[in-house]
């Protein structure tokens, strides 16, 4: 028995989600169909992180137990033959039983993109979310930092979450702005955080965006926080804009993952913004 | 009757193309609907330049001739609230009646986006193109600069252009490699002429990879043009990666398109790249 551990970009504009579902339309669905076509056998993957419909990941990481035994490679080139192509095997390796891709992570970096633009971004439909009201970049900044620290983040939890606290502790939150020409403007929220609770981001992303339009001061965040009360936070933001970019591992399991830098100046993709 | 002339960006991946089609799956198909409905009488559309299915474009210039009397904003937002999401009028103005979209625009500009990796992009899979083996910048950078100024292009013409002389002048052919971690980078190339023919950029782009994979050395691309025989040049490349970024007209026609800048470092779209 071999433990294998995969890197897995996707574009979730068309999954409902990363979990398996009867209809087959999880991310975890299509993605169990081609290791097995590789394996021969049956395979259950397991994943540092469950996103929601829509959601959208760079670096997604999973294992799965297999008896098959097959060349490295086949776990990268055989399985994504059999992949649609908005999902992608970045990398595979080997590794220790003990290894566990949900439970051996010690981190999540979550990256949510925000179009700020009277009109919305055709190009950027389903990969970002979208705001048409001027935004104050500051106070986001200085209400995201309230977020930073050891929390009770009720106030930004699902009602159907089924983590056993709703303690967590985030290590970045950060807001960067992107001036484009005239109005128009993109926001990159970045988040790490030991972990997320059920659409925790989505709405965090909501109440930073009621801090953004002037609805109310940076201090606000504090207030819903101290609250603990989904029901007295701002709704739930677009899940089109979110990303999972990072999972943190222990150096010791070797695994190939880049280290997530929210903003790279060399990295730039002019046609789509 | 008024002539309305429109800013147009739309991901080409869900049509089969700009150009009207009897199965409705045009771009212009469902601008046209869009625009009627807001009008309350059949228009008929002319774009700057017709797109291949599968290209996108961010600047899209059309015009229209109608009778109804409509506040302009009705002509953004109205239009919009018809469209699918993934087309968006950016901008409208009226224009005088010796306006044509087509006709009087002095020069189009395509960007195409190659991602160049050994395993292809989930998030980008439509909206880039893809060569797995490394490319040389140098060769196609060299190489790009012979297609510059008035050629005859046949070697870049589909076999089906209805255009009457294969004449263009090429005014930029600029290519750049955007490096990302390990053995990944992003190549875009820009190119702007009076005009381009059917399937021209995606012919050079063909072209410009075979140069980069050390298939041939830069000066193939003189060969080529002298050829003036599309058997005899490389294949077509994909149209996923292909963007209409924009259209040159005179000032005088204070049409707010913003200048199209191929590479501007304070634009960059990390979490995608």
């Amino acid at each position: 028995m071999a433990r294998i551990t995969l890197g897995v970009a996707y574009d979730g504009s068309g999954f409902c989600g990363w979990q398996s579902q009867p209809s087959a339309c999880g991310v975890q669905d299509v993605l169990e169909a081609a290791i097995a076509g590789i394996a021969q056998l049956p395979v259950r993957v397991h994943a540092a992180g469950r996103t929601d419909t829509g959601v959208h990941a760079s670096c997604q990481v999973v294992h799965f137990d297999t008896a098959s035994t097959r060349p490295i490679s086949a776990w990268v080139r055989g399985v994504n033959a059999n992949l649609p192509e908005t999902v992608r095997i970045e990398w595979a390796k080997e590794v220790d039983a003990t290894f566990h891709a949900r439970f051996s992570a010690f981190s999540r970096s979550y990256e949510y993109l925000l179009y700020n633009a009277p009109v919305a971004s055709a190009l950027m439909a389903k990969k970002s979310g979208w705001f048409h009201l001027p935004l104050d970049c500051l106070a986001m900044q200085k209400a995201a930092g309230y977020l930073i620290g050891e929390h009770d983040f009720s106030a930004f939890r699902a009602a159907e979450c089924q983590a056993s606290s709703p303690v967590r502790t985030m290590y970045q939150a950060e807001v960067t702005q992107l001036k484009l020409a005239e109005n128009k403007a993109y926001f990159q929220f970045n988040f790490s955080a030991n972990a997320f609770l059920q659409h925790q981001v989505r709405n965090m992303i909501g109440a930073l965006i009621y801090i953004g339009k002037g609805a109310h001061p940076p201090e606000y965040m504090q207030t819903l926080l101290q609250n603990r009360n989904r029901t007295l936070s701002p709704p739930t933001f677009s899940p089109h804009g979110l990303y999972l970019v990072g999972v943190g591992y222990d150096a010791k399991w070797g695994l190939p993952i880049r280290e997530y830098k929210a903003i790279d100046m060399n990295k730039n993709l002019s046609v789509l913004i």
